[in-house]
């Protein structure tokens, strides 16, 4: 896989097809991950592989909320860990926030080694390793998180997330940014910000908005403020569906 | 994953892809074969996961063609074998036709272990152990067939193939019938018939159709030649925009 030529047309997805494989081969990814990463293969196929201006949107907004927050929390998950390490790092140092590894498939020994490749990437004091079950309404092993990261956070960014956790953290009263390229996921539907792009795009634009909108508290308001969820998933799937007409 | 109630809004869904993760454990599916489920995942998912009416019509068409050929073959992979071995074993009997493991990832290992698994659920005399590099324009080992088999075809149902193959196949000159979710592929693009369905829904349905038109040439070789495959994939992706339109 390595082998990929770069002028190959679809190099940077064959190369981030190649991450989630080596992530499983080192015990960071697991199956449903590989599975998960398919489907996420074919949406970004639709997308066009490349950020469409409603995803571009909200990654203002993300970003505006990030920067507003009292105490922001990036919540890692083996996908988002093994596709945008060094990325997570730029964003955590630009924003100074905490990084928590959170597992829908959760065993203590894939935290441990998440939070150890993280910070071998340069991410700093990463949380995660002996969360308890602190999550209303989601099971004792989806529902752990840490008093100081995800628990007491009031804007939590979740890419890849799952829709149960999502909504759970939303009935936390917490603000919830995602990054997920399926429009009609249930975990698009309830965030507060839905960014529907490649994490691999999503996180450095993300990490640039946080750049250029850091000092000025009012523009980051009114940023916030304007964007409106649900019509920025409906530019979303008009997008799509203009361009699968046009391909058609 | 097995204890997924039925009662499930996608219980099917589940169990199909619980089916894929198994084959992975029992070294029927490769890695890359994962990925590819989840791919097709996301595509059901745009379709509403059931049997779209161009995908219905693509359906009779393949079953006329593999009725009306001469030495019609089922290609298998290890995604196809492991979603519909009883329902190959259903189709191979009404067509009376043979079946053959071709790989994209082929290790002869594994070519003999799927035809063994076939042959349990059903399949009679499965081809493609000691298949030879015989279809032109492929490397060595994508492009291995055997002679009674893939290589004198004149009608091929391919599901889930590649593109480059199904291509090459139909550079020597054979009608190629394929079951692939994503209508933007080359695949879908380069085949005679092209069903967009799940192949969980595609086989029995194409099986069902064989035993409508059976022994009515004439029928078959009207349907046969109605059917008009980039017509049938713009009223695909006009569907999938339709409905994404509907549920933006």
């Amino acid at each position: 896989m390595t082998d990929v030529p770069r002028s190959h047309p679809r190099y940077e997805s064959l190369m981030t097809r190649a991450r989630v494989e080596e992530g499983v081969r080192s015990g960071l990814v697991s199956m449903q991950g590989l599975i998960a990463h398919g489907r996420g293969e074919a949406f970004d196929y639709l997308l066009g592989e490349g950020t469409i201006p409603p995803a571009a949107e909200a990654e203002r907004a993300a970003a505006a909320h990030l920067l507003l927050a009292r105490n922001p929390v990036l919540s890692v998950n083996g996908n988002t860990a093994v596709l945008v390490p060094d990325e997570l790092a730029a964003l955590q140092k630009a924003l100074r926030c905490k990084v928590e590894v959170n597992l829908f498939h959760r065993t203590e020994e894939r935290v441990r080694r998440l939070a150890a490749f993280l910070e071998a990437h340069g991410c700093e004091r990463v949380l995660g390793e002996g969360a308890q079950p602190t999550i209303p309404g989601l099971d004792h092993e989806r529902g752990r998180s840490t008093v100081e990261g995800i628990f007491s956070a009031d804007v939590v960014l979740v890419p890849l997330e799952d829709g149960d956790r999502c909504q759970a953290l939303r009935d936390m009263g917490k603000t919830v940014v995602v990054v997920d390229l399926n429009p009609l996921s249930r975990t698009a539907k309830s965030a507060s910000v839905s960014v529907t792009d490649n994490v691999r795009r999503a996180v450095p634009a993300i990490t640039r908005e946080v750049e250029a909108l850091r000092g000025d508290r009012a523009a980051c308001e009114r940023v916030a403020k304007a964007f409106d969820p649900a019509r920025n998933l409906r530019e979303t799937m008009d997008f799509i569906a203009a361009r699968l007409r046009a391909l058609g």
